[in-house]
């Protein structure tokens, strides 16, 4: 019932405090187990799944929209949101069209609503890369579940979603090009094997072990420890940390060009 | 007088035919004789230039929208257009008010206007990167002037188009971490030495020969021609050219990572 009057005050008054035509989309994706997820809201109703997404109060900068969509919608909060790309073709509505039904917020009775979100949305992308069990998502008032999705399993989604989704991945796989990643996602102590497993799951392929140690130590920003990690009688590989401020630095300015 | 007309139309009716809130901008970079220059309009009335930009029609995506407000504000069509930042502070269209006076759109009889286009707007930015010769600017009947500015020497800028000028050139220096650059800028034919300048061109800063040349060289995607170019007595460095599949295939994906 209070639900019911929460989706009615956004359907009747949110063009008074949303900016129309505008809205931010939230693609995170958790590493865990050499695995890649994706965090997804199943809508009421219906079943079909989204981004957590939303809209930008009229005072309100998109960043800071971004990061309240994303905790109102999964309680998900503090992560590091990197715009990638804004999508704005026409008829990125039109791709409900595919769904049989329509999620409560643009349908009464069967019926499809016109109402301010019913129209052309201009969609701000944002994504986050983090690791998996320190997000511990909630459903908001909109949906019945808020949960992971293996990136290679996705349900149907909403609107231009699986698009959306893409070009995240195609963001994520590009930065491992210019900048570091693994902080958040790899123990304090790894081992060159452990960082080379987080690349091939993001990319989604087997890279070469020799080059990708050479590259990596190439890059400056990795330490070699003393210690060793134990596997087995006759394999204890080096362990590394990441030296943090040539990490940070190459975070800020990319990977030095010579 | 006609052009008061066009001027009339757009703050009176402007919002029947485009999507209020949204506007595009164009930082086009223009290289030439070693120099990195940017292609500005100049308001009428005022002292103040601005890049090329505008509005998004209702059925309009908004890539077609970036190509159609360059060709009508610059003449300027046909060039490779990438999205790279969306501007979404609140604030963006006070810093109108660094300025003396308002140009036309926003101000009448020296008062200031309060019509759909001095509402808060969300601007989505494009870049692209060209040789400077091929591109002929003219003005449209907002601006007295359509010109190329050294990226170093700058002149007064309207609302936060200084910074959507500093954020392009961020992008296309990342890019040059993970893309080539270059067949549109350099002759078919060109030295590494000629390659370094224009990546230092853009990077604003000297590299070292020998790492940039075995980078370069490393990267797969130059030629090397049997003929030298003749400079001196004795320098003839060797030309090479772009290997166009591998440049594709490198400008589609990234340089391969391992």
């Amino acid at each position: 019932m209070k639900d019911n009057k929460v989706i009615h005050e956004l359907i009747t008054n949110g063009h008074l405090k949303y900016i129309p035509h505008i809205s931010v989309d939230c693609v995170i994706l958790g590493y865990h187990a050499n695995q890649l997820n994706v965090l997804l809201n199943k809508w009421k109703d219906v079943e079909v799944w989204s981004l957590p997404g939303g809209y930008v109060e009229r005072n309100e900068s998109v960043d800071t929209a971004a990061h309240r969509v994303l905790w109102e919608r999964t309680g998900v909060d503090k992560l590091f949101l990197q715009q990638f790309y804004t999508f704005g073709d026409p008829d990125r509505i039109n791709m409900n069209r595919r769904l049989n039904r329509l999620p409560v917020l643009f349908q009464e009775g069967g019926k499809e609503l016109h109402n301010w979100m019913a129209e052309r949305f201009i969609s701000i992308g944002y994504y986050a890369l983090v690791e998996y069990s320190k997000v511990s998502p909630r459903p908001d008032h909109l949906s019945v579940e808020s949960r992971w999705w293996d990136i290679h399993d996705l349900p149907a989604l909403i609107f231009d979603h699986d698009r959306i989704i893409s070009h995240a991945l195609h963001a994520v796989r590009l930065q491992l090009k210019y900048q570091p990643v693994g902080l958040s996602l790899l123990p304090e102590k790894f081992t060159l094997p452990e960082l080379q497993k987080l690349y091939e799951t993001i990319l989604s392929r087997k890279l070469d072990r020799r080059n990708f140690q050479k590259k990596m130590l190439s890059l400056g920003i990795l330490r070699r420890l003393p210690e060793r990690k134990t596997i087995g009688p006759h394999r204890s590989p080096f362990l590394y940390s990441f030296d943090k401020r040539k990490y940070n630095q190459a975070l800020k300015e990319g990977y030095g060009f010579a």
